[in-house]
């Protein structure tokens, strides 16, 4: 545990609360903002202070953590007329936990530097539960003298803490990541459909497929959710197309084409058209479904 | 170990001979017949019999394995004038370990019914690997009276055996783990192409990503042997054709779109159409490389 920094966290949604709780658990001082002050009950309660705005925040805190939304909403807190950058002061390191843009993410440490601060970005894979179990894999991008500083505080949220260059390596990691598992989606999902429909169980299939060279954590963890008809959500259909169409533009940008993602990008774009975008990924088995 | 019977084993690959190995180590005795009589050098040396067709194999044998390469050599070796079916015995199991389609173990099981007998479709997942440390996963399909007798041996060989249902479930099972793995190849392809191109280091990108929810049995395995250019097979892209090509047309003909798995087999077409048919299967990152 390290604890004793004055430091700041924006962004209260189910993954936020929980990585804020714990840096508060490490008996770190902690200033936080969100678009609804509710989500911040349990923190303030614990001895949080609520800032009015993320320049309000910044203009006291040395690091500052964000776990946003979409890029527009990074872009806003980061960079709008109250945003961090506006705020900072000269030795603050800002680090967007949020999975945005490369782009986004050189723009901010560009605007941070010239601040006389810097900032990383740093998303992270686990979900819900690794956020709440502090172990979270968080892939880091930016300036090393400023990834070292804040080594401590990632450990208190995560396990496997990677730097992987400079400004944008983070989220190109990130990016890698969500690349992998479209297309795994699209497979699980497509072998679930063809043992349906050929008559087989399912679940005897599962027991037979899982342990070899056809498994994966999504083959584990999300099609017994698909057989089962549990399409809550883990992780929102909504923000893996954003994390999807992040890297497809940038591999359009970068000039190289990635065919599976492309595919599984448009099909979860049907499954979003036909309402499903609050569900978990695992829905995109719906789409296979007679009738949908 | 299980030992004692008369077996017959067909088709001496590289996994045939390590799974015939087993079946004579238990102590069973063993006829032998291949394509290629050297193949069975090492089981003759060990006390094997060697049969002069199927049809004289299946005479003496109880229960007759088959391990060969496509449809059609099953379809021969079962069917044909020298055939398996021409020569058993009533009260003989046949067991096709090959990865062939669910139409023609229905074939087979009918004529071998018809004769007094049985047969089952019992495929495997694991590879060398797998048949060499007896670790295999068998999935079977066919009557359940003729599996339980198998079962004894199907322990000698593998670790992982489910009954599916009737015969062609085993093939079915089997097809849904390919179909799984076929999108999943492309997931892991795209990953790492992206990393490559977005200038990171890929080695990085799999410590970040591995044991997360992108993980796979791919990724874990086939991703560093992309990464260094290693491209010798463990399992053969033509071979994997064959098994996209057989589930892609039992979905077709049972009235269904699988996607993932059309675009999967369109680039691996493309793949041994240039000439890497007898790459591993981790080669179809050279289809994403520049210049090929």
């Amino acid at each position: 545990m390290h604890g004793g920094a004055h430091i700041g966290f924006i962004g209260l949604g189910v993954m936020g609360r929980s990585m804020a709780g714990h840096l508060l658990a490490a008996g770190n001082s902690l200033r936080v903002f969100a678009r609804r002050k509710e989500t911040a009950r349990d923190l303030l309660d614990g001895g949080a202070v609520w800032a009015e705005s993320p320049a309000a925040l910044a203009e006291n805190c040395e690091i500052v953590f964000t776990m946003v939304g979409f890029p527009q909403d990074v872009e806003e807190v980061y960079l709008g007329t109250h945003g961090l950058i506006a705020g900072m002061r000269p030795g603050t390191v800002l680090v967007d936990m949020t999975t945005s843009t490369p782009e986004l993410a050189e723009r901010i440490a560009a605007a941070a530097a010239a601040r006389g601060g810097a900032a990383l970005d740093a998303p992270v894979s686990g979900g819900d539960k690794g956020a709440r179990e502090a172990a979270l894999s968080i892939m880091v991008g930016g300036e090393l003298s400023a990834f070292e500083r804040v080594m401590p505080l990632f450990l208190v949220m995560g396990l496997n803490i990677v730097h992987h260059g400079p400004a944008g390596s983070g989220q190109h990691c990130k990016l890698c990541n969500q690349i992998a598992i479209a297309a795994n989606m699209v497979g699980v999902c497509e072998a679930m459909v063809y043992a349906r429909r050929s008559g087989l169980d399912p679940e005897k299939v599962l027991k037979s497929i899982t342990g070899g060279a056809a498994g994966s954590w999504s083959l584990s963890n999300l099609a017994p959710r698909m057989l089962a008809g549990d399409f809550a959500p883990g992780f929102f259909v909504k923000h893996f197309i954003k994390d999807m169409s992040i890297a497809a533009a940038a591999a359009a940008r970068m000039g190289f084409d990635l065919p599976g993602l492309a595919l599984a990008l448009s099909l979860y774009r049907k499954l979003a058209g036909r309402g499903h975008e609050n569900d978990g990924t695992q829905a995109l088995y719906r789409l296979y479904q007679k009738g949908e």
